[in-house]
This record gives structure tokens, sequence and C-alpha cells, in this order.
């Protein structure tokens, strides 16, 4: 007998008829004894809209009413599920995210996990009951309804297996598993059995959707077996888990790609100190985010800026750098949407050299001109014109290995 | 400066237009200084789907679960309108039934308020927010939602007014009052600008609809005042307080009638000790109300049995009749859903002889036979056929000088 967290998303509950072959799943997990606690997000539509209706009201909403607001939408998934299991003969009961007491900051709307009670759910387990809880909300320490962003209903699903100590965490979505690239890209792509942590945190923040960032840490934080599967058909998907001998054959685990990225160039830096505060806390200050940058040094005593920012913060950076420029009596500011971080990503390649190498080659045998490179133990990134985004990772994806049958 | 309780129900906050006219219209109090506390009901028509949706989970939808789905409703106005309020530049904050602390016993979907937490909401008001709260809804000890049931919104309002000892009360509905009787069966009816607790009382028991008779009884244990009055005009509306000197004047307030009523005469019943026992305890047990009773004896030792039951409830209560009829040895039962009972209201009543005679005459002289009579200090009730409704009332309400302008 095991203690099993499952999440499943809005899609996966979107109707009645839905929520009644999910109470179905579930149970067939009860029969054979294992102690089920269900996370639900809210039925798909219902959040955008709840957001639509905000917007009637306020420009700006309100975000601890929009928490109010948005967090009413799992309250109804997670009371007609309770209801499908008990018609089925067994007991269940609801849990709200301030009943459970899943304690956060009072970041709304973003809120973090501070801490979780998990007697009370231990209770209802122990009871015999199917406990059902509302995903993606929190209460502040003063009894606040909060959310958790973007992701929020696997995070409470990773969190409260964390707390509960559960066996194992299952995500249930609508792909089948992780895989080595996107299969709407490459026909090659094959499902991924088993990845670590790290990799999955590098294939999440490098633009692979299936997973939330903020989930994964925290599988690894509190080493949760998560394995993200399909809500669909019954068969195994990829097991997120800590490290271990046998995943380390592979140098490269899979190829990812993120096409909300945009490139800045501001020519003709003086290269004196303090430059690249003078340049990149304006930006900061807008809450945009840089991800890498690169410094060429030009001739003498001035130098080249060169950055990426999300594509949706182009314009805006642009008009901050244009500013910039001239303050600091740099020569100019150029730019392009039209790039792609294209990226590969394995434990197995700390192990083996030479990986970088080849991804260039690869590159560079396709007639790919690389832009700009960042690596990190466990990953090579480089940017692209977005033209060769298809053409890059399949190229990638077959000079692994990628695309090859399993032993 | 005064501390006024707002309700307005689900056609006032139907949309997010009417939303934001509500929000206006409160506004308006807050910039004359007062301290608003708003009660709202669920969207029109959301309570509906919320309860077609669980009988499509479960047959007998789980009562707690109902509450945690029901509830939901309430979550969805209180948001919406806090940032309406909010984006017209005041501040506000809704509150939930939880988050007030408004704890109830345990019966769900009809649960009973026990205690009120008014020390949230002042600091909130002395903070100088709109406080925003949720109706129909409340918590139990043990922090389970709970809803109170038909009329809830209406009993939440005067509750948090008696905890709050605020100055009034207002219940926001779409008539412009308590009127002398049905204006759309009588249109010489008029709104009547003060009513006591105790005819308000009898006139919800006996058929009106405007408030709910848990919440004037409520609105009269702690002498809250309470507004009944248009959400769609400015002009006053029915004021239901104590009783004073001046609301005497005229015997009668109001004339009402009730068609969900059904007769039933089981004859010749043994006229011995326990007989009336067995024959009601059978309607009890089935959750069938009785309302009138009348014991008529025929010759020596047998009496008639008349009562009467809701309207709903008729065909059951005939065939546990026909059951209890053979068991005594009475001799049979016969019944009539074509009845109704049509009652006057009044505290004058007590000031004044001959107010019942006056009535049995004016039907009398309509040719309208009375078929049952049941009197109380304030009140005096004739069940009549029901075709003769209409004639009774606008007889009724002109004979006691109803239909004259107030001077």
């Amino acid at each position: 007998m095991a203690l099993i967290v499952q999440k499943f998303g809005g899609t996966s509950v979107g109707n009645p008829q839905k929520i009644k072959a999910v109470a179905e799943r579930v149970l067939s997990y009860s029969r054979q004894g294992h102690q089920m606690v269900v996370v639900l997000s809210a039925m798909s539509g219902e959040t955008n809209r709840f957001v639509d209706l905000a917007h009637q009201m306020q420009v700006l909403p309100d975000p601890r009413e929009m928490d109010v607001l948005l967090s009413s939408g799992e309250q109804v998934t997670v009371s007609l599920f309770a209801m499908a299991v008990k018609e089925a003969g067994f007991d269940a009961i609801s849990m709200l995210g301030d009943q459970v007491k899943i304690v956060t900051d009072n970041m709304h709307t973003r809120a973090r996990i501070k801490h979780i009670d998990s007697d009370g759910i231990k209770k209802e387990l122990d009871a015999g009951k199917i406990v059902v809880v509302a995903g993606f909300q929190g209460v502040t320490e003063s009894g606040d309804i909060t959310t958790l962003g973007r992701g929020g209903s696997d995070t409470t699903a990773v969190a409260l297996a964390a707390a509960l100590k559960a066996d194992q965490c299952e995500i249930f979505t609508d792909v089948e598993g992780v895989y080595t690239t996107d299969p709407n890209m490459c026909a090659t792509a094959k499902k991924i059995d088993k990845i670590t942590y790290d990799e999955m945190l590098e294939l999440a923040s490098l633009g692979a959707k299936v997973l939330d960032i903020r989930s994964v840490s925290f599988a690894k934080r509190y080493n949760v077996p998560l394995h993200v599967r399909s809500t669909f058909t019954d068969t195994e998907g990829t097991w997120v888990v800590e490290e271990d001998k046998s995943m380390e054959s592979n140098p490269v685990s899979g190829v990812t790609y993120n096409k909300n990225e945009a490139r800045i160039t501001i020519s003709k830096v003086p290269d004196t100190p303090g430059m690249a505060t003078k340049i990149f806390n304006p930006i900061s200050e807008q809450g945009i985010v840089v991800d890498m940058i690169i410094q060429n040094t030009r001739d003498g005593e001035l130098t080249d800026m060169t950055f990426t920012v999300p594509r949706t913060d182009y314009t805006k950076t642009m008009s901050i750098m244009e500013k910039v420029a001239k303050e600091i009596g740099a020569e100019g500011v150029t730019g392009s949407k039209n790039i792609v971080k294209v990226s590969i990503v394995g434990v197995g390649m700390r192990n083996h050299t030479g990986i970088a190498s080849t991804m260039f080659k690869v590159l560079s045998d396709e007639g790919i001109n690389i832009l700009m490179i960042s690596t990190s133990e466990i990953k090579v990134s480089c940017v692209i014109d977005e033209k060769y985004t298809e053409l890059a990772v399949r190229a990638l994806h077959s000079a692994f290995g990628l695309d090859q049958e399993k032993a």
C-alpha cells in the first residue's frame, strides 16, 4: 500500500464527464489499497473567464481580490469530484487551500508556499477517504486567500507529496511524458523514461513546457519521485528522479529551444568600470530579466555588449537602451527579435568531453551561424537565427543519438 | 455617520454592469461618511448551474460538498464587487463566511448561525474600507463550509447588522417594498411605509415572498431596523421595525394569500383519546408540516378531522391517511388541492373588535364559502375555494381601507 498524490489539470476536469472519468481512474488505485490524494485545477476556460470578468471591473485588478476570484474555480472541481467518488460508493472529502492549511507568503497571484499542515489530510486518509485538494491556492498566516501563479497546481501536488512523505507524485497532463525534443518539430522525438531533477530543471528553464520549474525544484529539494504521464492513456510516462549511475550512459538527454528571446547589442561602449551597472540597472528596474550576456573587446578602450531579453520585453528594452547609449557615450543600439536559443541538456555531459564542440560542429556543418553561446555543467545553449530552428533541433537530436530506439 | 448593512440579491449583481451600478450606489453612502457593509448573493443563475452540475455527479449530492460548491458563487461576486469599488477610488475588502467567522451548526445546506465574530469587519471599517461579505455562507467550528438555505443572504445581512449593532439593515430587492397585498392581483395595492416585525413575520409565513421569515425573526430578536427597498429606484421602501403607537391606527396592515395549500378530511373518526396522535404522527414522521387543524364533532362518538398540508405534499399525505383511516376505523378520506388560504394581518387588530366578523361578512357578501378559519392575536386566516382568490383579496383589501391614499 502506497501513499500517492495525483494531479490533474484543467483539461482533464473540463466537464462533468471528464471529472467522472478521472474519478474512476483514481478509484482504480484506491481499490488496490493505495491512499490517494488528488490535486485538481479549475475547469479549463474558467480561469480565463474570471480574468476577463476582473478586467471588466478594474483596469489593474486588485491582486488580493483576484486570488479570491480565481480560487473559486478549484472549489468547483474539488466538490464535484468528491461527489463523483461518493456516487461510485467510495468515501471522499474536498479540502481547500485554507482547510488543508497550505500557508504561503502574501505575494498575491504568485505566492510561495511557506509550510503545509499535513495532519488534516492524514486524518482523512486514515479514515479511508480519498482527499481531494484544490490546487493552485493557499492562505496567508492572517487568513487571506492566495494563489501560486503559473504551474501552481503542479507545485501544490509536489509540495503535498513532500509534506505527506508520499511514495510518488503523478502529474497527469495532455502529453505522454517528457520527450527528447518537441515531437511537433521532430518526428523521431522519443519519450524519456527517466530523467534527473537537474536535467528537468534545465529543460524547463530552457523552454520545455511540460512541467513548471517551481514544481521540479520543489521535487528535487524534497526528493519526491515525479511521474509525468498522460490522462488519456495507461502507459507509463516519464519519471523525474534523483540521479543514479544508469543515467549517464548518454551524454545528452534532450534538445530544447526557446523562441521567446530577443538580442540587443550596444556598440562601442567605453571600457571603464561601472559600465555594466549603468547598462543593466535600468533594465532590471523595469522588471525585465536579462538571460545571456556577452562582452566583446573591440579595439583598446571600446567594447560591444550583447545580451538577450524575453521577446515580449524587446521594444521596452530597446527604448531604455537608446537612452542609456546616449548617456554613456556608446555609438548606438541594434537588435533582433528573430533569434532562437537552442540547447542540449544531459547529466552525462559531465563525464564526456567534446560535447560542446560537437554541437558547434553540427550547427556549422548545416551552415548555421552561432550568435551567442552559454554553457553550464549539464547544458550548452546556442543562440542562432530563428529560421534555422527546425534544422538545428533535428540535426542535434540525430547527432547525439536521441532518435535511435532504446536498446 | 451611521453603520449601514446593505444586502443585494442575485439579480442585482447578475453581470459586471449591474455589479458596477450597485457599487456606485453603495459608494454614494460612503461618500456621505457612512460605514458600509455590503452582503451579496451569487450572480443570478449560478446557483441553478451548480445544482445542475452536482446532480450530474451524484443522484443525491453530498450536502457537505454541495456547500463547498454553492459557496463559490458568492466568492465570485464579492471579489468582483471589491474590485469595482477600488476602481472607483475607494478602498474595499471582500470577506467570505469563514473569514468573517460566521460560525454555524453543521446542518449542511440549511445551517443555522451560532455566532458571528464582528471584530475583523470592524477593524476593516475603521481602516476606511467598504467590507463586502459573501452572503448565504458560514463555517462550522471545525472549519467546514456551510450554507444557510433559502433566504440565506437576507439572514447573513440581518445577523451581521445585529452583531455589528448597525444603525440599519437595507435589503435591496426587485420590488419597491412590502405591499398591502400582491400588486399583481390587486391594482390598488399600496406600498407600506412601516410595518412591525410581528406583522412581517405573519405576512412572510402566510405567503408574502419579499422577505424570508428567518431574517425577520432575527431582526426582531436583535431589534435591527430593516429597510426593504428596490435596487432600481431611489424611493424609500418599507421599514420593518418595532411596534410604536402610530402604527395602530389601521387595524389591518395587509392582505395576503397562500396557494400552496391542500385540505384533507378524515371522516367519522372514533372520538377516543390518542386519535390525533395516530393521525398526525405518521405525517410528521415523513417531514410533512401540517398547518391548520379543525375537529368537528359529528354525532356522539364520531368526529371529522380536517387539516391542511403544503400542496406539494398532498399526494403523499393522502396515501398515508388512507392507510391510517383503515387502521383506526374511520369511514374514509377526502381532500382537495383547489383551496387557498387568505389572511388579514395587523397589530391594530388587538385594539379593535369585530375584525374577524368583518372579514367573514365581506367574504360571505361575495358569496364565498369559508372552509376553515384560523386566528392569532394579529391575523385572521380563512381557507376558501381557490377560484375565489382574486375576488376575496380585492374585497378584503378594499373593505379594510387599504386601497385609500394615505393622509
